[in-house]
Order: C-alpha cells, then structure tokens, then sequence
C-alpha cells in the first residue's frame, strides 16, 4: 500500500513513527506493507519518490534540520496540491492544521485525492466538518474511502464505533466530552484553580495553545460535534449551526455549587433529533453522578451514543496526542486494507 | 441473505422481531433483505421453508400457542443439528443456551454450520469460550465469517472495537465489569442491602436465575474474559484456565470500608501479558474513583482495553437482555453483509 503523507508535522511524523515501528506486526498480522512515497510539508518542506522513502532517513533528518530538504533523491519543493497531484499513492493521509472557516489547506487536498481515485484518511476535521456531504458523496461516486477517525478523540474509535460496531441501530443522540485542554481546565477548577491559573497551567503542559480560542470557546468541540451528527444522524451540518457557548463565562462559585452536591459542569456537546431535524450544541452542563459522562476527568475525552436497541453505549478514551493520532491514522489504513482486500 | 435461526427463546424471537421491525430501514440504508429460512428449537419446536417463513405469523404463534408446531406449511420436526444440516441459509444464527462445561448444543450447531460452508453468528457464549482456535481455522479454511459479538456485553460493540476499532494497536490487558447481575448486587450491597437481600431482589428483576451459581460463583465473566482474551491478545484459553473468586465471599464490612474512602468493591475480569503468557481472572477488586470502571453501577458493564498506541479505552453499556441480544445479532448479521458484499 502506497501512501503520500500531506503534513508532517507532531502528528504526521508520529504516523511515520509508527509505520515503521510496526512493519513487521503489520506484515505477520495484516499482511500489510506499508510504502510512504511522498511527504509534503509547508514548513518541512516536500520530497516524493514512488519507488518509496527512507522512512528512518527522513525522521533522523527532519529531527536534525528541522526540513526534509536534505534527503537524498527525490522530487523536491512540491506543494501539498501538487504532490496530491504527482503521486502514485492509493491513500493519502491528510494531516495539515484544522481551520474550521475554510477547511484550507486540507479541503483541496482531499478533493483532488478522492477526485483522482484515492483513498482519504484524514486527522484534519476542517474538510469533515466543513464538507461532509460533498466528500463523501464524492469518495462514493469514485469508489474510494474516505476515513476520518481522528477527526474525534484522535484515534479512539468513536466514528467506528457508531458507524459499523452500532451499524443497525437508530442513534437517537450523541452527547460528548470532545476537548481535552477545556475539560481539564474545568477538573483543575472543581479542585480550586481560578480560570486564569488552569488556562495557564493547560499552556504550560501543552494541552492548549496560546491562543485558547477553538478550545475554550467550544468551536473545536463543535466541529466534532458537526461530524457526529453527519456521519451517525444523517445530518447536514456546519460548525457554525452548533449553539456554542464556552467555558470562559463560567465561575468558581458555580463550579462549587455543582460539587457542593456531588454534581459536575462539563462542556458536553449534544447532537439530538427535535422534530425532523439534528439540532447540536456546545454547552457547560451540570451533570449528575449517574450520567456516564460524569467521571471523565482531565484530558479524557468520551461520548456516549444513545440508541434504540441498546440504549447508552458510551466509549471513554484520550482525544488528543500526536502519537494517538498517529496509531489512529494507521486503524483507518486497516481498515481500508480489509475493505479493499 | 437468507438466515436460519437455532435457538428460539427470548433473544432468538427478539432478533426475528427487529430483522422484521427494521426490514424498511435495512433496505434503504444497508440494501439488505433478510430472509429468515428455518428457526429450530428445542422447547418451541421448529420449521424449515427455504422459500422463507412469515416472520409476522411465526411470532404470533408462538405467543399464542408456546410453539411453532402449527405453522402452515414448511418442514417440521428437524432439531437443531438436521436444521443446520439441511437448511440453503447462507448464515446460521446460534442462540442457544450457554454451557460453558460442554458446549453444547451450540458448540455442534456451529461445527456444523462452519463445515458445511456457512457463516455463523453467536450469541452462544459456550462454543466461543470453549473451542475459539478451532472454530475460527475452521471458518477461515471454509471462508466464512465466524462472528459473536454478542457473546460479551450482549450487543454493546466492545469485540469489533477491540479487533477493528483498535486494529494495529497491540492491547497489553483487558479489564471489564462483565456480569451485569453481580454488579447490581454489588452496587445494593454497596446502598446497604445483605447479600441475600440483593440475590433475591435481583432474582425478583429477572437479572438472576433460580440458581445463581454462574453469576455470583464468576462463571459467566469467566467465559466472556476468555473470549477477549483469545480474540486480542491471541491467547488460547478455557474457562478453566481462569483464577475465579465471586462475590459470595464478600461482607457488608468490606463493602462499607471501601466506600468510606470513596472505593467500590466489583467483580473485575482481566486478562493481561504476564511474562509470554496470558494470565486470566475474575476477582473481588477494590477500586478508586480514578478508574474508569469505578463508575459503571447497577446492571451496567464495561470494558477497558489498555493499547500502547491510545492507552485506556473504555466502552460501557449494558451487558444483557433479549432485544439488546436481537439487536446485537443483526449488527454481525451487517458485519457480514458488508464483508461479502
């Protein structure tokens, strides 16, 4: 299986990383070889080769010069589109940044792979979230997949879960932890923390950047939310349909109240059928102990699938993390290998 | 696809009631038509048509009369073996009665079935758990799919989670709350209840059987340990193979002094690498409020998968009943579908 790998950065080379530590797990169990062919980075710069890279060469030296530029043959100086374009890959994995606006540079990306006949397995929620329908509807009429696992809770399998582990089953509701950095900011004020000093501390550990936005003013949990109800509710929704409120309006003294009384705020986010349509939000919401969102504590993200034949079926596990991501990505080539097998 | 049902109880009418409920929803969405063939069992008697049977008049005749002996039309009288036998169903369903001594009668059904070129679907936790190796070279010899997810948790998707879902992680152990009778004993006790008064209320529920000794002695978590165990982490054991204590031991007193430090006692089955080998149990275990099955009360169950890619994975929900059963059975029946489409 050839794969061109559009965005090397943290979880880009986490994927590589992983490839090449488990080639021969992947080889006796799956019967699967994997051949990285290109990478393409705007950053680290861009080499392809369809007779396929050195993968330890190319991380030894990205880790050294911080650019692929060094490696030694190759086509260079290719753009992501481009490389799309050139490859001879039968998957690419589209691991750029998220922009929940336009879905840039990612939505491109995966419009010319799926366009040309490729298989699309992307960590990028920007194209999910934003075009879901088109892109789906195309990976269709080309015949190809389009896998998108790690667009929520990174690579635990939330989306497979829904789609194939509940196949059969009417999902009357999702309700969902999706944001790490905000709901350990709200486990670090349950235990006193003010805001500013769990914001700080969320920094400090990485957990959130330096501009919180998408995080505590709950858009990258809308996003999530948005892909959940498209792929698992047949809704036809954008981020920007979700009722988004954050965490920043939240006080202590709220907080205190909650726990006073065994209860919890979470920022859970909520799709649901009201009348015919989806309706989703991002909302803080005070939780009892007897829902099972309520013990997801610090970076753990969860969500919980309501249904008509087993009623809560709720999957709890990390939502964030390049090496997550990077294991994730490699479920979703699994799958496309078994599918196409 | 045309199916044939053995084992016509409560979980084997609940599957014929939602193949017919859903049969619009399962034609629109998953283009599939399910014929159901032949439906043997011991007590309610059993009929073979391969031209199909009236789904509608079979339920209500065995509502009315307790049998399907007045059926119109069909073959008659076959047992379970001579159904398998004889039946053109691409797919045998077994719904059988556990035994986890023997097997059987299910562990014959499935040899059969496997033998003579068919899929088959379990919710039998007696075969699986007591000739996994053999029954799945058999189904990978033959080509046929050999699918049980409802042998653990009922439907609740947690084998296709650990297999697909985590496909390419390596899971290190597997630790769950698998017996949902014992769990709501444990969770009475916990509220003050004795050990008599929860057995004989959840008796009073229909959680519990007459005689109570494969939940509360550990058997039944023991069959569904194994079964994790040998289908993700490669094992090869037996019921027998498994350390088991059960609850019948265990004191109010006891109960009392990990909930007075905010722990809760439950019946914990685990699996995990010890040197080379898998090492299995059910055991009484005291656990914090950290724990992500700490949580999972009354008849709830749970499993944590603990991989090297995305760490604890946790998928609960409920672990039992007839219509979750049903439901569970027509998701591998999709499984299968889709992997033969």
């Amino acid at each position: 299986m050839k794969v061109a790998l559009i965005g090397f950065g943290n979880v880009g080379q986490s994927f590589t990383r992983v490839i090449h530590e488990k080639r021969e797990m992947l080889r006796d169990r799956y019967d699967l070889e994997i051949e990285l062919v290109a990478v393409s980075d705007i950053v680290k710069g861009s080499v392809l080769d369809d007779d396929g890279l050195d993968v330890c060469g190319l991380l030894d030296l990205v880790d050294e010069t911080g650019t692929v530029e060094g490696y030694r043959g190759g086509v260079k100086g290719l753009d992501g589109v481009d490389t799309v374009r050139r490859t001879t890959a039968e998957v690419v994995v589209e691991a750029t940044w998220t922009n929940l606006e336009t879905g840039e540079p990612g939505l491109t990306h995966v419009r010319e792979a799926l366009g040309s006949g490729k298989h699309v397995v992307a960590s990028n929620k920007g194209p999910i979230a934003l075009a879901y329908r088109e892109l789906t509807e195309l990976a269709s009429r080309k015949e190809v997949q389009l896998r998108y696992e790690c667009t929520v809770m990174s690579g635990t399998p939330v989306l497979r879960t829904g789609v194939e582990g509940l196949a059969g089953h009417r999902i009357d509701s999702v309700a969902g932890i999706l944001n790490g950095t905000t709901n350990y900011m709200l486990t670090r004020m349950e235990q006193g923390a003010s805001y500013d000093e769990a914001l700080r501390e969320a920094q400090s550990k990485g957990y959130a950047e330096a501009d919180p936005t998408a995080d505590v003013e709950g858009w990258d949990a809308a996003g999530k939310i948005v892909i959940l109800a498209n792929a698992l509710m047949d809704a036809d929704l954008k981020p920007a349909d979700v009722e988004r409120r954050g965490i920043t309006g939240i006080s202590l003294g709220e907080i205190r109240e909650a726990t006073e009384v065994g209860d919890r705020i979470k920022l859970i986010a909520r799709a649901e059928r009201v009348g015919g349509e989806v309706k989703t939000s991002v909302l803080p919401t005070r939780m009892a102990l007897e829902d099972p969102l309520w013990g997801v504590t610090g970076t753990m993200n969860a969500v919980t699938y309501m249904t008509d034949g087993l009623g809560a079926v709720t999957v709890v596990g990390r939502g964030a993390g390049g090496p997550e991501t990077g294991h994730g990505l490699l479920s979703d080539l699994l799958a496309i290998h078994e599918a196409t097998a």
